[in-house]
């Protein structure tokens, strides 16, 4: 596979790019931390399967993973951005018979540590339902551009998306889990919602401490009754919950118990 | 409003820009004839709405028909297509405090003429449903392409799409027009789908032929009972559909009416 990369945040792409003109690529929000990327094989994972649902050629992994680790290598502690579009084409939706992707790599520093604590506002953004793309990191996020305009007027940290059909997904940048008598419960995304990578490496850690994770269908009701409440990425790692509307939790002990296990705590 | 202008195909844009990042943006595809943009008005009205429900800023509308209508006029015949970013900003979905749009204005020769005849086939890719994002023509449009991929397949000129909840919406880049006893009935977009300039000027248009139009939701099935079917867009006009899947459709009659009404047949 050809490819046209990219790299440092001073790039600039071609105006009749296919990211650009439809939306038609993904991208990956990587943690880099002493030069690495965390959990970077679960976000190739995603990479490698978002562009196998939407049909866009990426180069073998090695390839591209070399590309990738030497982006990241001069950031102490910061931000990998990887965009993956079809690349450039004739107008038309049509996808040419030969793609060039284009694939964007910058790194940045991030000085700002994430809070441990949030407060979160149900939005009246909704997020539209489609199998085809549920799930993956796609680069037509106006949705969530929409709730979080609409966060900035209501004063909590992160915002609550449900879907059109009512049931709760996400917040706007992050994945949502809550406690049920031990239990660990995420929205299912077959229909909506972008499958995070934190949320992943929760979901696969909980059977080494023992703790009972479903990935189920969740209305906003069920989340009053939850004993706790967390959201996650790649980014902030594992943040509690401590209201939700006007609601309060207090426990945080299942976030605790991951953020030790998973590592998530380290203050270098 | 200060705004990038980015003018003409080889034109660059900024790695950065919101509109590569998160589809955060519109455009408009306009028909170009002998340097005159045809229905301009129109585009510009989709626009600024389009704008305000995104709460991205425009320049004043002299200053951009000024800028539109230079890049239109050294184009015989073809298509000027622009791009409204919410330009570039900080990593992450939150809107700059200071927003500084990015325009890309691109015009290309277009010497093949629209077929009058096309056949359609129903595509099992669904558009999403939202209110917030129904009706204008932003830049996530993977459905769009994810519909023409499917279509590729199928032989067909032009797919159907129906939204999540099985309604008829469009194809992936026409609107859509049945004709029952003499009445137009054309797809209601409060929840899915573009609302096209070409179908903006066919409703408003209907009065003066006398024709009783009507914006509608439709299932598949009620197409089958249709009299007539043509579908549209501001660069094919009006094309008559003859086939869609295995049902044969034999009158062109409405859409022969509106063709000549509308001067869509004229051959410069």
């Amino acid at each position: 596979v050809d490819v046209r990369y990219v790299i440092g945040p001073a790039g600039s792409i071609d105006a009749q790019d296919r990211g650009l003109a439809y939306g038609d690529g993904l991208f990956e929000t990587m943690s880099v931390c002493n030069g690495e990327i965390e959990r970077l094989g679960l976000h190739l994972q995603r990479l490698y399967g978002g562009a196998a649902r939407l049909s866009i050629p990426l180069p073998d992994l090695d390839e591209l993973t070399l590309k990738i680790t030497a982006s990241a290598a001069g950031t102490r502690r910061g931000v990998l951005k990887l965009i993956l579009t079809r690349g450039c084409g004739p107008r038309g939706y049509a996808v040419p018979a030969v793609v060039v992707p284009t694939i964007v790599l910058s790194a940045t520093e991030v000085t700002a540590r994430a809070d441990r604590e949030i407060s979160v506002a149900t939005l009246k953004t909704r997020l539209g339902e489609n199998p085809a793309l549920a799930g993956i990191k796609h680069l037509g996020r106006l949705e969530q551009v929409l709730g979080r305009l609409e966060l900035s007027e209501l004063g909590a940290d992160e915002g609550l998306m449900l879907s059109s059909s009512g049931n709760v997904i996400s917040g706007t940048s992050r994945n949502l889990f809550a406690v049920f008598r031990g239990s660990l419960v995420t929205p299912a995304l077959g229909r909506a919602g972008v499958a995070g990578v934190m949320r992943r490496a929760i979901v696969d850690h909980c059977p080494t401490l023992g703790i009972p994770v479903d990935e189920a269908d969740i209305v906003p009701g069920d989340l009053l009754k939850a004993d706790e409440i967390f959201m996650t990425n790649a980014l902030v790692g594992i943040q509690s919950v401590t209201q939700l509307d006007s609601h309060h939790f207090v426990s945080q002990s299942v976030a605790n118990r991951l953020r030790q296990s998973l590592q998530l705590d380290r203050d270098d």
